[in-house]
Formats: structure tokens, C-alpha cells, sequence
């Protein structure tokens, strides 16, 4: 072995792709930076309400708000000192025009602008902040989400599907893009290249699939050598996922996958959810994802399960178990930690 | 000669504090910042129009514009790659709340938000930025430019008396704040450590007299064991300087630094105008300054004449002459340039 040369296939050079944008992809990038310095975040752009639906609309630029959750998920913590990662998190809390919009958003705007090209807006953006790793758009198609409803009707608009305000009795029949978009193409590049994919977690029909809705995007995730991971959500969404189980949303990822998709693993979590907040997620329509293990494993090669929920007063995934879990099945076990910061304790039952 | 230690008082040392804000402190600082790493530029605030006076109403902050150009002007020249700066120039074009925009300006916003501390936002600016010297607001102080007219009526805001819509005809007798404002304490610190003080060029009333304005100010460059340099305006400004010659800049500036002030040196444009430029020039009200040499050296003690102008579709100062002359003037003849770029050629008489 060479002296001052890393052995090939360390944690800190797996590439790893994460699929998703939004809350759930910060968690799993944010855990995922302290074990390899390759990861991408593949990102969805169909984002319609808020700070960026404004953006899309006012500027008519591609909605920049799922980009910075995962610029700032893999921009350096703990920094003493006001920096741009500070700023990035800034909300604007009064003024006509400026009023809710994130600073984050506006950076990326204006670099959008200044350098007239997307992927060179984020790499930039990117680099200014630090980051480990890579953020990339899912597509540079300007296309709105569209969900088909169980009654034949249509919704238009992320925002739309986000927050029902429309029939949000009536169940999603399928999610689709209009107009079809286009993958981007460094996408494509990273999937081939991965050590392993992960998908999710993350609201499933307003940010996940999304991404699998980009033309060629299934393909190049079935096409790719990497481990292919689902993580499942630990919480149904109302107007979303309503009354689903674990095997549920697996069977609709797989669904969007495609004919001949595979999946190594579905992780879903087995940990027990504090009581008094299930009462205050049951107010909003959100209840635990039933763990069906048994009709997982009819869908997947492997489930795995374990206590993957943070402490704190939102039910979310721990950004360092559930990386931990994630780099425990990439293929080394046990995982490795680069950086500091114990290794969770964490029971991983497969079958 | 300790090797690896330059000698002191070198001019790349020379702490030179430049009095103004806009665009006449952005030439001479882009000038002075090739000779020296000491600059501090000292920037009004009062401004009431445009982006910044949008921010400052609606977000109750200090207005970041003059500020956000003293900033570009002390950056790095000549970056290939995209930057900050490249983004601190971009405006917004479109969008209902963000059109006119300047992105450097929302930028200071955001920081001045972030870190609740102006001085502290413009310093970490500055860092991001990598500027050379500082910028200092001259107040903290929330308040107003008033001007008294000859007939007695009172105009209030400084973008009123930026462009002059009410009574144009009238002349400014006198400018005042509204609060009286506080030095902010920095800049005093700056003052009484100078080695010179630049005063202007700049809008007379609107953007060099208001920092003279500040209780603190005019007492802190009398006591300054500093050079001190009035640089004069080339063109007359409707509704603020019409009919001005040259003594009748000095003999304000004298005015506002109140009794008992002296002034080693004003900078007098003695080149000559290009007739094409001087036709579009009087179509805006605004003609050349008269050097009347003789009246000027009544009220200082030396007067720096010679060709201050730029080459270009404006008549501005030219930032390496003018530059070049201001160091001769410090105290180093002849000036020794740092960093790269040919030494302007200029005669400079003096009496």
C-alpha cells in the first residue's frame, strides 16, 4: 500500500445518490456528509408554492427553494462565525415584495440570472458554501406536477398536491409532468457512477416521484450497479398517502421504477413514536406508517428495520442513524465514521 | 532592514480614509485600493431612493446602497469565475416585489438582519467579499437629509434633493439631518489614525456634505493629524451645484467642517471636456465646474490642478489619475505603485 494514498472503496469515497429534495432529503444528506465526501443530491424542480413558486412565477426561473435545503443539508455545521450558510436559512419577515421570501432563494436566483446556466448557478452556490459533495436539479424542463385523482380529475400545480385544498378526500390515482421533462444530464452521469442510490425519504407523491417522473430517470436507476435503498416515511400525509402502509409506498416506487425495477432494500423504521406527538400530527391527518414487513419482503430483496426516528418535537428520521443504517447496508459493516461523532446503536433485522 | 518586514509608512501601509459614498467614493477608492491595503471608506447614510430606500422603508434598515458600492469598489478586480461581486452587481429586471433590486443590496439586508449589528454585516461583507480596507456607515442613526431652500421651505429625504422635483429653480441654502445623527464610532477611530482624508468627489449636498452633517464628524477630521484633500467636482449638478465654480464647492465643504477647519489640499480638474459629452451633459442641467484657481487657493492651502478625467461616455474621474495624484499629495513624490498597471502621467501645479 502506497504511504499518503487512500485504499479504494473507503465510506469517505463511496458515491452515494440521494433522491428526493426537500425535508427529508436534509435529514438523509445531512447524517450522509459525515461518512463520504461523494455524495449527490438529486433534487426535484416541480416545487410550485412559497418563496419559490413566487420566484417561478414572478422571474420565471426553475423554483430554487429543494436546492438550498440541500446546499445548506451539505454546507458545514458549527461554524462559529456569521457565514453564507447563515444567510442561506434567512427568511425575510416583513417588507411588500421581500416578505417571506428565503435569502437562500434569492442567492440562487440571482446567480441563475448572472450565470444564465442552472447546473453552473448550484455548483457555484455550492462552492461558495463549502459543501461536500454535489446538488443537482432532477431536470432544467420548466414542468409543472399534475396528479390524477381517483374520480378522474386532475390538479395541477406541487403546491396543489402539497397542501389538498381541493378534494382532499378523493385519493391520488397517479402523479405525472406536464410538459414530459428531461433529465439532466449530470444526473444520468452520477447514477451510472453510484455506489448506491437512495430514495427518500420524503413526501412521496409531492417530492419523490417527481424525480422518477423525468424521462430516463428510471432507467438510469435500474441500469446503475449501485445498492439501491428506499427509505419509507415514518408518517402518512393527509391528501397524500393517507392510510398507507410500509408496503405501500414501496409498491409505489417500485410502480414508477418501471417494469423490471429492483430494489436491495426498503428501510422502515420500527421505533416507537412518543405519544403526546402522534396526538398533534393525528390533528393534521398524519399517522404512523404501519410497518407491513412481511408483504415489504415480497417486494425488495431486504427490509431493514430499526429505531431510525430523531428525538425533539417533530417526528423525523435522525439524520445520523438513518446514515449509519444506509452506509451499514452500501456494504461495510460495521460502518466506518469520517469525522466525529459516535456511531448509533441500532438493530438491523433483514430477512 | 529586518528581511521579510517592509519599511513602515510605505504607501502600500498608508491609511487613507476616503469621505463620500456612490459613485465618486467608487472611483477614487478603485483608484486608491492599487496603492494602498490601508482604505477606509466612511459612507453616508441618507439615502432615501431607489432599492435602497425601499429596503430602508420597508424593513426599517439602514439604507445598504452606498455601502453595497464602496464594498464593489474595494473588491477584487478581474475574477474569471463568477463571484460575489458579479452578484453584488446584479439588479433584478422583473418580479413584482423584487424588480429594481440590487441583489448586493438585499444581501446587506439579509446580513444586517442575520447579525443585527450594521457594522458587523458590512465587516463579514467585506470578508465574503474580500475587499481590501473597510467600510463604515459614517451613522447608525436613523435619519433623514433635510435641505432649507433660499425662500425658506424645507425639502426632506435625499432622494428629493438627489433630483430635484420640488422647486428645482430654488436654490439649496442649507442641508441638516432629521434626527441629528451620532458618529458611529469606528469612523472617528479611523479619522484620528489617518495618514489622509479624502473628502469627495461626489453630489455636494447629497452625498459628501451629509456625512459633515454627523455631530462628531467635522470635530474628528479637525483634530485628524491627516492630509487633507477636498476633491472637487468636474460638472455642476442641477437643483444641488448650478452656477458652481470650484471655490464655491471648496468654501461649502469649509462651511460644514465648521470653524477653525483647514484643508491641505483640493483637487481641481484643469483637462478639458469633449464637446459631444458636454451637449448631453446640458441637457441635464449640468455643466463643467469653473476652476477658478485663485479664489480656490484663498481658502486652501494648496491647489492640485491637472486632467482628472476619464476616458469614456461619462464624464467621471478617472480612478488611476486621480488615484496617482492623491498619493503624490500624501506625501510621496513620486508614488510608487503597487500591484500592476502604469502610473497616469499628470502635471501637477500647486501654489
Amino acid at each position: 500500500m502506497v504511504i499518503g494514498q487512500r485504499p479504494k472503496g473507503t465510506d469517505s469515497e463511496k458515491r452515494v445518490v440521494v433522491i428526493g429534495g426537500g425535508t427529508g432529503s436534509y435529514a438523509v444528506l445531512r447524517g450522509l456528509k459525515q461518512y463520504t465526501s461523494g455524495l449527490t443530491a438529486v433534487v426535484t424542480m416541480m416545487d410550485s408554492g412559497g418563496s419559490s413558486g413566487r420566484l417561478r412565477d414572478e422571474l420565471g426561473l426553475l423554483p430554487p427553494g429543494d436546492l438550498r435545503q440541500c446546499l445548506v443539508a451539505l454546507s458545514p455545521d458549527g461554524q462559529t462565525t456569521l457565514t453564507l450558510r447563515n444567510l442561506f436559512l434567512y427568511r425575510f419577515d416583513r417588507g411588500k415584495g421581500l416578505n417571506g421570501h428565503s435569502f437562500g432563494n434569492l442567492f440562487l436566483s440571482a446567480l441563475m440570472e448572472v450565470s444564465g446556466d442552472v447546473n453552473q448557478a448550484v455548483k457555484i452556490a455550492g462552492r461558495m458554501l463549502g459543501i461536500k459533495g454535489q446538488v443537482l436539479p432532477v431536470t432544467l424542463t420548466d414542468c409543472h406536477l399534475c396528479a390524477r385523482l381517483a374520480d378522474g380529475s386532475v390538479i395541477v400545480g406541487e403546491s396543489h398536491i402539497d397542501v389538498r385544498t381541493e378534494k382532499p378526500q378523493v385519493p391520488i390515482e397517479s402523479v405525472f409532468l406536464d410538459p414530459q421533462a428531461e433529465a439532466n444530464l449530470p444526473v444520468l452521469e452520477a447514477l451510472a457512477q453510484a455506489d448506491a442510490i437512495v430514495i427518500g425519504p420524503g413526501d412521496l407523491y409531492s417530492s419523490v416521484i417527481p424525480n422518477l417522473l423525468v424521462r430516463g430517470i428510471p432507467e438510469a436507476i435500474k441500469a446503475s450497479p449501485a445498492v439501491k435503498i428506499y427509505v419509507c416515511n415514518l408518517m402518512t400525509k393527509a391528501g397524500e398517502t393517507d392510510g398507507f402502509t410500509a408496503s405501500m409506498f414501496v409498491q409505489e416506487i417500485m410502480r414508477y421504477l418501471g417494469p423490471g425495477a429492483s430494489l436491495d432494500y426498503a428501510v422502515v423504521n420500527t421505533g416507537s413514536f412518543p405519544a403526546a406527538l402522534l396526538k398533534r400530527y393525528a390533528e393534521e391527518g398524519a399517522l404512523p406508517v404501519h410497518p407491513d414487513l412481511d408483504a415489504c419482503a415480497e417486494l425488495v430483496s431486504r427490509v431493514s428495520t430499526g429505531d431510525v426516528m430523531a428525538s425533539g418535537s417533530l417526528l423525523r428520521h435522525d439524520p445520523a442513524k438513518l446514515a449509519g443504517l444506509v452506509m451499514d447496508l452500501v456494504g461495510r459493516q460495521p460502518a466506518t465514521l469520517v469525522g466525529a461523532g459516535p456511531r448509533p446503536a441500532l438493530s438491523s433485522s433483514a430477512r
